[in-house]
């Protein structure tokens, strides 16, 4: 196992978080250089996590000798300038969510590591929460049959920076912040190797004085008839609300990351300390995570990261999927400016998928749509003339 | 306070649950009649209930002088019928959910009920449940501010009976038989008073072998803005799933009427007991609800439609409320087979409702878009340059 | 089914919940005089309620012709004597929980109403809960095989009426304002006919400037050899707590009756109405119950008296089991003094049960102690060398 | 930071949990021996997890010059063998919980860490989980103000090896297993500089056929009032139970470790894979924890071993506390057998420490006892008058 030296671009919110996790524990990796723009954030986040290198000169901080990982944790509209300097400078380079404002940048951000021939990963940490992780091992085992619908929902009070709030630099509202990550873990549920074809989306700006959306739903249809489903906002109460839900043929998986995890406190005290990422209050019932860096998959994803980096093997989550996840968006966002379904347009380089099929059982001529047990013990069968149309029960 | 006499026409599961409901506890009302089409079943429900009188003449029941309200509990292309007889003999008359398969057959008996001038009322439990009755207590009084969103969800394995799986006599699939249910739950938080404008519906058959719809999800916009999102499934796995969601500016309830209600046991033995409606295992763990009558809302429903029949008001849930349901269905299957939004069609009686109002807070010049503590104590605002569109941090 | 007429002696928040429940829903009975020891408190309850009657006098309330049921809702001091008019007036008598302050004052009341002839029933709503009414029929029909250990809980911040914090009143603190739900519940599911042995309990006075115990934790031995346990403060922070579980031999059984059932909400805004009994916050996160009159159990608990005296047999909870459950909290105070476990002292009318059997199967010449399957589909024998007493563990 | 070789001793269960966990991530840490009684477990264990060196011999394990530190995950029995050959090689020691089988034993396995002047710990993981880590950090800060009781919970259906169904080997039965767990969590949430005065136990054997305790609940009685309360069985149906709470003067914590910490899964698939540690069911609803090793503590706990031998500081769990766990122990084994309270004999180092302090508060001359705030928004105070002893009502 090599040891690797990190150079991260950004110290906002995501740019502490993933200084932390690669901080802790017994982790033979280290930070070794922090770029902000202004020097005042660079020196302050440097002396926090004992960087030895700051600056405010993104190139000397993406080609600086004593890095060979570049880990970009800025906002949307500098994902690919950054990369391009990574790249030139011929690191390795980490990006964080969502990849880029759209599809067009993202597959630039493709193209020039492809063409560099750099080892580059998408930071999409909710696909590697420990329940994420341990909840697709059993859909990858067949334990839920077919997955047929999948919902992803994440919502909050709003974002904490002043460039979420700008569409352009940001690329959109909530939409573009939070469907990001529900779209990659629909992806993950549905299949990644499954075609996304068509989006509806509905979004409105309800609450915020922004231009951008604050509330929005989508729809997305796979090609095997899968339907994946998001809803963002950025106008909850509550706290900060991460639910997964998977529906397949013969199972339900139901994941909760951070309002109702096993963890439930009261206070009548005001609560000097940080209670979680986006909690609202203070006092009464606070609902709190154990250790939020590994809840919200940032453990997982940088080891993931770094194992495929010495492995010389893709991680799991890609800059190829980032693209994909800026398609689905903007098939999104023109679905809510044009109110209609739109085609999701991509270069797909997944293979086609069959259709989930139906179950058929027949008895005697008829089919069997359903038999269940009655409270006396008997089973009670519903079944269909293929002829007719009709349908009858029939206790057995 | 009066008493009444009841005829139940239907022997089903849901004849079964209204027949328990107006037997059970201290109640002055008792069932006099019963109809069923097949003698056998009939006769078998009059005993169990101890009916005085049981028939599989329609007529004779609707008309019956023992009883003074006819409780509708039929498959859904008998409704219209059945009213008809009931509006002639001048009963009052409750009927069970969807009030029709279509619109148009609901406008239908709005209008035999209406001409007829008799006592009319529309059985949807759900909206009775006491959960959803408390929490629209909660509502109207504001506790949660201006409502946003609201998320029903109806899934389960498939229904009992034959006739629900022919579209021809159910009007369709699930959309029918699940989402008449979410559909008003929707326009009991959203406001009744708030009009449906458009809906967008995806529907699909995944699982089983029929023609009607095992799966869909809507979406409904009203004239404020507000969004109602249905989710509905004939193939769900671990029960009858039975949530709600409501987002407000000012707050979030979540209810969950089914399978998890603070009551979980597990069991080693096969257990011979009946757990719940559509539950599908009998050992393992275990959701039951402690009174299955009382939490789906028959008690509620049939007290509120007595207590109106006695004091000569609405009740809670009108035939005029059944339509508006209808007409939202009708958008939906629409939208499924057009694949677009597709406008609601009703003769609207409510009046106007104004949008959603957006916050405003100034600051010196610039647009206050939120404010949160940060853990060392300060505040920090991000603002809005409404001459720029820029948006900034600011630390006070 | 007969109707009856209620006198409601006390006005406080018992009286409340008691009066709530019989004027509601479709019921026959009716309340017809109501006492209270200030004419202010009699009148506005008569008011509230529309109640024909108040009085100050207690022997005319107990004694008024238009009445047939004395319903007890006076502190626990009064009991006795309330419970001596009514029987010399011939009235059938329900009375409030704890049925008295101690174990010669409840055997007394049990003999006064058994010598008079008339009906008698204990109040003790939590038995009735819907949640502990279904699942005593699980563990009655043996879903959980054979019950080993029930936990009973109930703690809030402290009782809302001056009385209740005198013990020369009260008779004790938590043990007997909380101690004696707990107490109730837990014979209920380990079975009434088997007999409670002795008593361990630990009662301190931790943060209330009173001389009552406001924290007690007790252990009931029950001849068969299951163990009660119970849990009771005037301390908790949080809302009401009250929560049964139950170990048997073949399940679990989890209840939540009040701050998890299923209702959550969050909100911002200062909440103007009533929330639930004992809850302590007004913003943030609340968990109401949706029927809070007929989760307590109040419904069901009236509808069971009634259909007893009509049907003149006796309710599920009477005036003996209250006798019982005096006698426990006699011992448990006497453990607390005394700093010991405590026999029981109780005239006790069941019979004798078995010791709870302990399960044998033989492989060869050796008990199996346990098996389970290992990941790799084998199953692992634990086994045991009745001869030697060493234990080896078999992969078969 | 320095890196570590380490040999573990044992390839049971909590071997391969601690191999998982040495192993995982970006560690810079490594085993490097494993030692077992048997040649092919001892092979087959450092095949899978890539160990360069096997051994069944315990003294060239404890003293291989590949190593640094010795890890102890041998039955109870052999703690102390192995800890004397540890020390007399000179390598710091991290044993596993219990520390002993009894407080002796433990004392001698102290005297000689202490003696030989090595690094030693307490390898108590669920003192560790990250819920607990972040629950005692509010705890600490006063979130809860004085902490009064906590309860501690560890039950599930028996152990998985031989020994431990052995008192000989094990010293006890599930008060040994399990309750060594629960009573250093109740120390850790009461404070562990607040002595442990006497123990009440009750335990029984209700099930299995072994003359060990399977079902057992203690009561600890602290210095400062406080009071610890576990439950610990091996007839526990349903999977593992982990559960704690905590009641404190301004708050309430609910821990729950295991079977519900926003994870669900319905399958009607038989489940091929591994679902969690002492799951008991392959169908139906199924309750997986994201990532055991994390959310049992290991990860968190081998962390703050390591960090604290580099820092030359006192691990977060000592041997010292392990001396304590098993000496409460022994005072619960002696109750249980004596059937009353018994004195915690042990050597503590810790102080003395105050009693909880009552409150108090003057409204002229009378005590408040408690305030609360009526429906209609007056205040209703509960006052004392300290001369009488008589309590009032007082509306403001």
């Amino acid at each position: 196992m090599t040891s690797h030296r990190i150079g991260i671009l950004g110290t906002g919110l995501i740019g502490n978080f993933y200084a932390q996790t690669l901080r802790r524990g017994r982790s033979r990796d280290e930070v070794a250089v922090v770029y902000s723009r202004t020097a005042e954030r660079a020196r302050e986040f440097a002396e926090r996590f004992q960087i030895a290198t700051w600056t405010t000169d993104l190139e000397e901080a993406t080609s600086h000798p004593a890095i060979d990982t570049v880990v970009v944790a800025l906002p949307n509209d500098l994902h690919l300038p950054a990369v391009k300097l990574a790249a030139t400078a011929g690191k390795a380079v980490l990006v964080t969510k969502p990849l880029a404002r759209t599809a067009t940048e993202a597959r630039e951000i493709l193209r020039i590591v492809e063409e560099a021939g750099i080892f580059a990963g998408y930071l999409e940490d909710l696909c590697y929460t420990p329940k994420t992780l341990r909840a697709l091992e059993y859909v990858e085992q067949g334990t839920l049959g077919d997955v047929l619908w999948v919902r992803s929902r994440e919502t909050h009070p709003g974002p904490h920076s002043a460039w979420f709030w700008d569409p352009r630099r940001a690329g959109a509202g909530a939409i573009v912040d939070l469907g990001c990550h529900c779209i990659e873990i629909i992806r993950s549920f549905v299949g990644k190797h499954v075609r996304p074809i068509e989006a509806l989306c509905w979004a409105d700006t309800l609450v915020h004085p922004i231009d951008a959306e604050d509330n929005a739903v989508g729809l997305i249809r796979f090609e095997n008839g899968a339907l994946g489903q998001f809803e963002v906002s950025w106008t909850f109460r509550g706290g900060m609300d991460l639910r997964d839900e998977v529906a397949g043929t013969e199972g339900t998986i139901w994941l909760n990351h951070f309002l109702r995890t096993g963890f439930e406190m009261f206070t009548s005290e005001a609560n000097s300390s940080y209670v979680a990422e986006k909690a609202e209050v203070e006092r009464g019932w606070l609902f709190p995570v154990g250790d939020e860096i590994g809840e919200l998959g940032y453990v997982d994803m940088f080891d993931d990261m770094f194992a495929a980096l010495d492995a010389g093997r893709q991680p799991r989550e890609t800059v190829y999927d980032g693209y994909i996840v800026n398609a689905i968006i903007d098939a999104c966002l023109a679905s809510a400016r044009n109110h209609r379904w739109e085609t999701i347009n991509l270069e797909w380089r997944g293979g086609q998928s069959h259709r989930i099929e139906r179950r058929h059982q027949n008895v005697g001529d008829l089919i069997l749509v359903k038999q269940e047990r009655l409270p006396d013990g008997r089973q009670k069968l519903i079944l269909k003339d293929p002829r007719t149309g009709d349908f009858l029960d029939r206790i057995v």
